[in-house]
């Protein structure tokens, strides 16, 4: 059996990045001609066949939706990807998912792999590593092939594409309003670091929140959790971070946390300190997954209706697929997010 | 642009079901002449190009895995997804998923559609659907065919594969038994129909370990739950038939429930009821998710080890995608449970 190499073994072969192989074999000036061409020169002699999309679509529609998110051990991306299979099953189109596990590298093997001739379009979600690296060839190349994109949740405005994105911003003021209103005095948010788009959004909207009801930003009240190891022991380094942090602000009344497994954390932490939720500290999440409902006392949170995400996600790519337009367009739709009250606030 | 008509329009055009298409394709004689022929005559005009694995397999390897889970909201599935991919990932291989939200037709389609030159091999686990059916016709053909099939959890004996599967009716009875050494005298179960292989062997595992302790079976204690209907409303459903179990039966002091979510809505409804946990109902539930661990009390489960039944399985998988045996073999690998005990037990 002949094997197909691949953009890895490619890579590795070389020791040069994936990043170079995909952008040699797309011809890119950011790479050395003389790699360009050694890249090129080794895909042929192992008959690596570099992504030729434009040709596939001339010939043939596949009715499949490719969707790339970062992980799936995670709730909200579990909704998404539910609203995208009604609307493309209604449809008549099928799904297939890639994960990228937060990684560069996979993500544009992912893709790679996906858009030789199996899928029509993409709906994804960008790894964090590409939000760090910033480097979006593989998005730009694809869609400058013939293939559309429509990103969710983590998007930038250097690519054109259709977007859906909820109102992270928006979003988190509405929390912090709530509990100002509430009569908290010493508002904790817990972060991600600023990398992360939505992190960086929902805290400018607590920083608002403050701003306009004349409250001073404490620096000491923001604490930005570093998650870059997706492992299970990470909850316990922001359990001991979380402990400090109450240690250290025994006046902290109120907590907003941007995911709900911070939020879950903080009520754990916070009741083992003696603290009673909702008496003594009222604490909102984002995110509206299983542990939010299930949790004792159960969380208010504010809520992202991941599956309207898939399913706008989903229209937005199937307009595109079938409705060949004069003009290139890109809509950018904005998912409103909603509190949902429960018993973690008064 | 040339469409490709797909299995589900043939189906469609022809008013015959998506298997009969599948099947006539693939020349079953399961299948009459002549519903074959117009079949086949229907998929030439449209240019439909049934599967020929066997012909792509030749020409080359796509090291990627196709995985086919029945949803993906569900902790365990996402579990075993991140164990076949960091066995996956350490062996050059890539990894693609489709679900068949627990439809049979959806598993046809999405088999039909990997199968074709997108992949070398499967894991999956069957859609409920299937497995009511007991049509397996997809299974067996893709495996004559020499595409190898790894299944996990859910597997059947007509399906001649490698399986990796967890020992359900050891596992519950471990369960059981823990609860009967904790003096419980009225233990009840919720478990699924029949019909789920895994939800049947729990309920023989609970019987077995009431028998071996001389305790008499009271059928009014077994609540089997009917949740075809994939719905958030089914969980008000089931809290609805707990509180008149739990009032039917005031005496009932320990529970067993098949999943995470059935135990945690247990809790919750026994809660409301007056009762404490664990102090006058104790309950264990089947799978390690993240509701077990962040519920209140902390709920003591018989775990599965998703990720390792994952790994087992692209292990078994990807041996037999290197190694080209002279004889046909199958293993069948039994994945061992453990009781993690919590709060919900005393």
């Amino acid at each position: 059996m002949k094997k197909k190499v691949t953009l890895k073994q490619i890579a590795k072969e070389l020791d040069v990045s994936i990043a170079t192989v995909s952008k040699a074999l797309r011809n890119s000036k950011e790479i050395s001609e003389d790699t360009r061409e050694k890249v090129k020169a080794f895909a042929k002699l192992y008959n690596y066949r570099p992504n030729n999309i434009a040709l596939s679509l001339k010939n043939r529609k596949t009715k499949t939706i490719g969707i790339i998110i970062p992980e799936i051990v995670h709730h909200f991306f579990s909704k998404v990807i539910q609203g995208i299979e009604e609307v493309a099953n209604k449809k008549g189109y099928n799904v297939i998912i890639g994960l990228s596990n937060e990684s560069f590298d996979k993500e544009v093997i992912n893709m790679e792999m996906l858009a030789n001739g199996s899928i029509d379009g993409f709906i994804l979600s960008m790894s964090k590593q590409t939000l760090l690296k910033q480097d979006y060839h593989h998005f730009n190349e694809t869609i400058s092939q013939g293939m559309p994109i429509v990103m969710f949740d983590r998007v930038v405005n250097e690519i054109n594409c259709d977007k859906v994105v909820v109102d992270d911003l928006k979003g988190a003021k509405k929390a912090v309003v709530k509990l100002i209103e509430n009569q908290c005095k010493n508002i904790a948010i817990i972060t991600t670091k600023d990398y992360i788009s939505v992190g960086r959004l929902r805290t400018q909207g607590y920083i608002e929140a403050l701003n306009e009801h004349n409250i001073d930003t404490q620096s000491e009240l923001i604490l930005k959790v570093d998650d870059k190891l997706v492992s299970e022991d990470y909850i316990e380094v922001l359990e001991q971070e979380l402990k400090t942090l109450f240690l250290e602000n025994p006046n902290i009344d109120g907590v907003f946390a941007v995911n709900e497994l911070y939020a879950i954390t903080v009520m754990k932490v916070a009741r083992k300190l003696g603290k009673r939720i909702p008496e003594d500290l009222q604490v909102i999440g984002f995110t509206d997954g299983v542990l939010s409902r299930h949790s004792t006392p159960t969380l208010t949170t504010v809520c992202q209706h991941g599956k309207k995400i898939g399913a706008v996600a989903a229209e937005l790519l199937i307009e595109k697929l079938e409705n060949e337009s004069e003009y290139e367009y890109f809509k950018s739709v904005v998912i409103e997010t909603e509190l949902k009250e429960r018993e973690s606030t008064k």
